[in-house]
C-alpha cells in the first residue's frame, strides 16, 4: 500500500475494509461476494439481533487482525481472515452461557483469525485450503475449557456421554420440508425455514451454478442419512444436511478447475455423500466430550478429495 | 501411454492390470511381487471363500481407482492403490454385520484407495510412505459410524470399555506353536497354524532375505511382549506379532538402502520391539471406542524410525 | 570432522560432549548456555539425588544418539538432542513405580531423541521449532503402556476419569509465594520455593532480558488463571505458570528477529495468556487418560503464534 493522505484515500480504505469484512460473511459458504456477505447479515440479525451484532463484530475483528497483522492484501480482501473469526464468534455466543460469554466470543473470533494465519501457513506446502478448520479447534478447545475455569461456562446442550451405554434411537416424526431449509440455516446455527429459504437465494445471487449444487448437497445428504438409517430428530433439524451443502461447493466449484458438469457432479456428490458417514463417526468420537461436529465432517471430506485429486488427477 | 488399438494391446493391459492387482495383494507384506499376492490369494481363499472373493475384489477396485483417476502408471504397477484396499475390505467384512455388510466392505475398499492418494500428497514432500495409515482410518471411521447409522452393524466382538474400570489380566494358557505361526496370519485376519505357514513361505518365495528378517521381527516381538508381561490371550493369538513382522521388514529392508546385515538387523529390531509398548498404548487409547489397534503400532514404528534416519542417517 | 589422533584431539572432543550436554539441560528452558545447565542439574541433584543422576544420563544418551546418529555437529552442540531426553527420563521416573523404572525412563528417554530426529525433519519445511513436543508423546504413550504390560507400573497420582461426572472444585488457599516460584519448578517436576527462586537466577544468568520475561510470563499465567476462576490448588502449585513461562520465552525472545519490547511483550504475554486456557482444555481431553497436560499448552500456543507469524509478520 502506498501512503497518501487526505479523504480519497480514507474513502478507499473504508471501502476495501467493508468488502472484505463482508466477504469474510460470505466465505462462510465459501463465495467471494460482499453482497451475499450483507444479505447473509441481514439474515443472521432478523433472526436474532444480538447474533447479527456478533457476526458484523467477528468479521471486522478478524479481517482487522488480518490488516495489522500485515497479511497479503489479497488474501484479507478476499474475506479469509473473516469467516473463521464468523463462525467461532457466533458459535461461542450460542454454546456459552454467563455474562460475558460474548467477550469470549470475541477473542474465540480473534484468536480464530490468528489460527487460521498459522494453518495456512501449515498447509501452503500442499496447495490445500484450510477451510473453516481453525474455528472448529478453537471452538471446541473453548468449550472443554469450561470444566476446568470458572469463568467459562456451558449451555445446558453439551453434555458428555460414555459410548458403551450409548443407545441409538432413530425415531422421531419426518419433515421433508424442514430437512431441506434447516440444512443451510445450520451453517449459521439457524434454525427456521424462512432462514433457510433466504440463504438459498444469497447463494443464488452470488451464482446460479452454486445455487443449483448447494440444492443438490443438500439433497444427497437428506437422502442418504434417510436411507443409511439416520436419526430422524437430526436429519430433520439439517444436522446432516449442512455438511454436503458446503462439501460439494468445495469439491464441485470453488476448489475445481473443471467448468463442464459431469466431473463437478460425480465428485461433488462423492463429498456429499461422505459427510453423511463422516458425521456419524465424528459424533461418536465426540461423544465422550459432549461436543458438536461442526463442520468437521465438510471440512475431512473435502481434504480427501482434493488431496487425492492431486495424485488422481481425473477424480 | 501411447493409444493402439487391436488384441494385442488389450492382452497386455489386461496382463497390466492383473499384475498391479496381484502387487496388491503382496504389498500388504510390502513385497513387490504378483506370484506372491497371488499365493496370498490361494491361501485366503482356502481359509474361507468368502474372504478371497472380498479380497481379490477390493484390489481390483483399488487398483481401477488408480488406474481411472489417472494416476502415475508406476505407483500403480507396484500394486501401491490396491494394498489399503484389500485390508479396509477384509476388516470391515470380518468386523461388520448385517446383510449389506459386504457392500460397506467394498465401498470402503474404493474409499481407501482414495484417501491414499490423498495421503500420498501429503506425504511426498517428507520422503516417508503412507504405509497402511489409510486403511486404518477409513476402517476405524465405518467401525465408528455404526453408533450412528443403523445400516452399519458391528460384531459383538468390539466393546467400548471404560479405562477407569480396567483391569489387566495376563493369565491364559502359553503356546509357542501359535505364537509363531498366528501373528503373520493376522496381518490378514486369519487365525489357522497352517495359513501362518504357508503364509511365510509366500515370504520366502519373493526373497530369503524377506523371510529371515519376517522370522526375526516375528520373534522380536513375541518375546518382547512376553517378557514385558504381556496378556497370554493376545500374545499367543499373534496379536503382539503382526506388527513386529510389518515394521522390521519396512524398516530393515524395503525402505532401507544398506544392504548389509547390521545396521538392518539393529534398527529392525528395534523398529520390531517398538510395535509392543505401542500395541499396548494404542490399545489403551482405543478402549473407550472399542476399536482394534490393527496396524497402527507398525505405521507409528515405522514413521519414527524412517523420519529419524533423515537427521540421523546411520540409524 | 577431521580425524586426527592424540590426547589434544580427545580433551577437545570431551568438552564438546560436555557442553552439548549440559546445553541439553539448558534448552529445557530455551536456553543456550552450558553453564546454566550445569546449575540446572545442580539444582535438581540438591533436590533428588536419583533425579539428578537420570537427568545427567538423560541428556547424555540423548546427546550420544544425536553424534552416533550422525546428525549435523551444529544442532548436536546446541543441545537440541538432549532436553526432550532430560523431560522424558525426568517425567517417566517420577510418574512410573516398580524396581526398574529407571531402565523405562532411560530407554524413553534414548526413544525421545530418536522422535526428535523424526520430528525435526518434518517440521523442517514449516521453519517451526518441535518444542518438547517429543517428549510429550513418549512420555503419554509409555503412560498408557502400564494398562496393558505388567512391567510398567504407574504411580497412584494418574488416575483415569470419567468427564460426565467430572465437578470443577476452586476452592483452596491462596499462596502467592508459592505460585511465584512452584510455575519455573514444575518444568522439571520440582516442588520447591527455593528451587524455584533458584532456577530464575539460572535464567538471569543466561541473559537479564530472558529472566525479566520469564518473571512477565509466570505472572501473566497466574493472574490469568486466578481471574479466570482456576482450581487454587493447581494454581499455586505452579500448574498453570509453567507453560507461561516457556510460552513467553519462545515467542517473545527465542525464536523472535525482534530485539526491542514492544512487539516481543505483546505477543509473548499473549502467547504466555494462551496457554492458560489451553491447559485447561488439554487436561478435560486428557482426563478420561489420566495423562498431565505436560508442556503441551506451551507447545500449542507457540506453534500458534510462530505459525501465524510467518502469515501475519507484525505479530
Amino acid at each position: 500500500m502506498q501512503k497518501t493522505t487526505g479523504r480519497p484515500q480514507l474513502k478507499e480504505n473504508l471501502k476495501f475494509f467493508l468488502t472484505a469484512s463482508m466477504k469474510g460473511i460470505s466465505q462462510v459458504l465459501l463465495i467471494d461476494n460482499a453482497v451475499t456477505g450483507f444479505f447473509i447479515l441481514l439474515i443472521i440479525t432478523s433472526t436474532s439481533i444480538f447474533l447479527g451484532i456478533i457476526t458484523l463484530l467477528s468479521t471486522i475483528i478478524g479481517t482487522l487482525i488480518g490488516i495489522v497483522g500485515g497479511a497479503d492484501k489479497e488474501s484479507v480482501t478476499q474475506g479469509l481472515f473473516g469467516f473463521n473469526s464468523v463462525l467461532t464468534g457466533i458459535a461461542l455466543a450460542l454454546f456459552m452461557n454467563g455474562p460475558y460469554h460474548w467477550i469470549i466470543a470475541l477473542l474465540g473470533a480473534a484468536l480464530a483469525a490468528i489460527l487460521a494465519a498459522a494453518m495456512m501457513h501449515a498447509m501452503k506446502p500442499l496447495g490445500i485450503p484450510v477451510l473453516s478448520a481453525p474455528f472448529i479447534l478453537i471452538t471446541w478447545f473453548t468449550l472443554l475449557v469450561s470444566y476446568r475455569l470458572k469463568a467459562f461456562t456451558l449451555t445446558s446442550e453439551l453434555v458428555p456421554q460414555d459410548l458403551a451405554r450409548w443407545k441409538l434411537d432413530t425415531t422421531g416424526k419426518v419433515d421433508w420440508t424442514e430437512g431441506a431449509f434447516y440444512g443451510i440455516g445450520q451453517i449459521f446455527f439457524l434454525h427456521e425455514t424462512i432462514a433457510g429459504v433466504l440463504l438459498f437465494l444469497a447463494v443464488f445471487w452470488a451464482g446460479w451454478r452454486l445455487g443449483i449444487f448447494a440444492i443438490m448437497g443438500n439433497l444427497t445428504a437428506l437422502l442418504a442419512s434417510y436411507w443409511l438409517g439416520g436419526e430422524h430428530t437430526l436429519i430433520f433439524m439439517g444436522l446432516y444436511g449442512y455438511n454436503g451443502i458446503l462439501a460439494i461447493l468445495a469439491v464441485a466449484i470453488v476448489f475445481n478447475d473443471n467448468k463442464g458438469w459431469i466431473q463437478p457432479l460425480l465428485s461433488g456428490i462423492l463429498a456429499a455423500f461422505l459427510t453423511v458417514p463422516l458425521t456419524a463417526s465424528i459424533t461418536t468420537l465426540l461423544l465422550p466430550y459432549g461436543l458438536p461436529a461442526l463442520t468437521m465432517p465438510f471440512i475431512l471430506s473435502t481434504w480427501i478429495i482434493l488431496g487425492a485429486r492431486k495424485v488422481l488427477p481425473k477424480l
